[in-house]
């Protein structure tokens, strides 16, 4: 009998883009697989230890593995392919259509997706993510001229990540602002946000979510309570109904879908490619 | 003559994962590309105008444009395809071959690779970025039986980032301790880190660079001089070769290299795959 398939992503720097890639595939397949990333293979000497380690995982498993590699030197990736694995090398498929298309060669330079190519880029990311990190939970709000976009919403409905992801990837300067009980009760725009008020976006969730999120930092409280979120999730989606702040149902999305999702809407300006 | 090369990402979810494919390549030639990404395109009718934008801006620039899609619709796709451009299609390159590997249809579903596929997984993720949020710059020592790692430096070395992209990624608990100026001057492992030596691990960095980092938040002030600087980045590099806690220096390092060195070179456990 067959065991669980091995995949291995292997990668001259980080990893981050074959498993990405390979990810994206696998998902694909409702199939479990035991997953393996070798980043820094990055000689002769270490592909040589890459392709042991894949021929004695099959005979473990009496399957072939499968490999996913962004491998950019050509003889690293030679010794890589005499692995006894299906390689699925995504260096080697689309760069030499693109230097056709582009009609130059490829620099062949390793470490340049998620490496400091730039560094005045990169502080702009680190600028970004410290902003989202001091603008977090409604702090600072009087340097929201700045942001561009705050995200309102009650207590653990996803603002918090989703301001560090939009620094992280695509480098935009995102504040959140967190809707108190005062301000439910107010049943106006909270006063730090009317100035902003085009910048602003609402994250709303559903209140069963939000009462199993809420449970596991705070188990048993008022505040965790199914009934205690039906109250603020209305409250502050009445809110901003009322007030025309556009707004998203984050239940069922990640991290990445909101955050893609605002940027896409709300047209906003990435500092990052 | 010919403009600069017009880019397209296009993706029926985010737009991550074609634009983390397309980058890798992309960085691989010295040339500008004007870059769009263009998520969401999830229907015909979003497809068609697609194909409408990338033929205007083919007629704009005077040259063909480039598209990376990883659209998994073949209805979709076959509209994609219709452009006048080089599609470099990802799904169709690789879902074959790797469906006859495996020897099963693929799902064809979209939204998979950056969705919320596994809510308990998801809810690990967000955990672990809480955790690095509540246990930042020496908060919540006493929680520190629960990191998986504990990065230790002076301040602006790239703890932080580190620390927030190590949970994104990976869902690794990791906390940050900074040292302080009566650190250095002590010369031992300060106190709170005396009880978790194996999981500690220090960032370095090129006083040149940190007076750069801490003179855009703060300039002209003591902190962000050149001297302090290299004071600090002397004495903590000394402390920690004396009480052997392995170092990193992060002077042209980005967060993702920083944070797959640490996973590797640690033998960190990933909660994320």
């Amino acid at each position: 009998m067959v065991g669980k398939r091995a995949v291995f992503f292997i990668s001259d720097r980080t990893g981050i883009t074959v498993e990405t890639l390979g990810h994206s595939l696998l998902t694909q397949f409702d199939l479990d697989f035991e997953q393996r990333t070798l980043p820094f293979t990055d000689s002769i000497a270490r592909a040589c230890a890459v392709v042991q380690q894949i021929n004695d995982t099959n005979r473990a498993n009496s399957a072939r593995s499968i490999v996913f590699s962004t491998i950019i030197d050509d003889e690293i990736r030679a010794v890589l392919h005499t692995a006894d694995a299906v390689v699925f090398d995504f260096f080697a498929t689309f760069i030499g259509p693109l230097e056709q298309e582009l009609m130059v060669r490829s620099s062949h330079a390793i470490g340049r997706s998620h490496g400091m190519i730039n560094s005045k880029l990169y502080d702009v990311r680190i600028d970004a993510m410290n902003y989202a990190l001091h603008h977090d939970d409604g702090g600072n709000t009087h340097r929201y001229d700045q942001a561009d976009i705050i995200l309102v919403g009650v207590s653990r409905c996803g603002k918090t990540p989703t301001c560090i992801y939009l620094a992280l990837q695509y480098g935009i300067y995102a504040a959140n602002y967190p809707l108190t009980e005062e301000d439910l009760l107010g049943g106006r725009l909270p006063a730090p946000l009317r100035a902003h008020r085009r910048k602003l976006y609402a994250l709303t969730i559903q209140a069963e979510r939000l009462a199993r999120i809420r449970s596991e930092r705070r188990p048993n409280t008022r505040y965790a309570s199914l009934r205690q979120c039906q109250y603020e999730v209305s409250r502050a989606k009445g809110l901003m109904e009322r007030v025309k702040v556009p707004m998203s149902d984050t239940t069922t999305m990640s991290i990445e879908e909101i955050a893609s999702t605002l940027v896409h809407e709300r047209k906003l300006q990435r500092r990052l490619y």
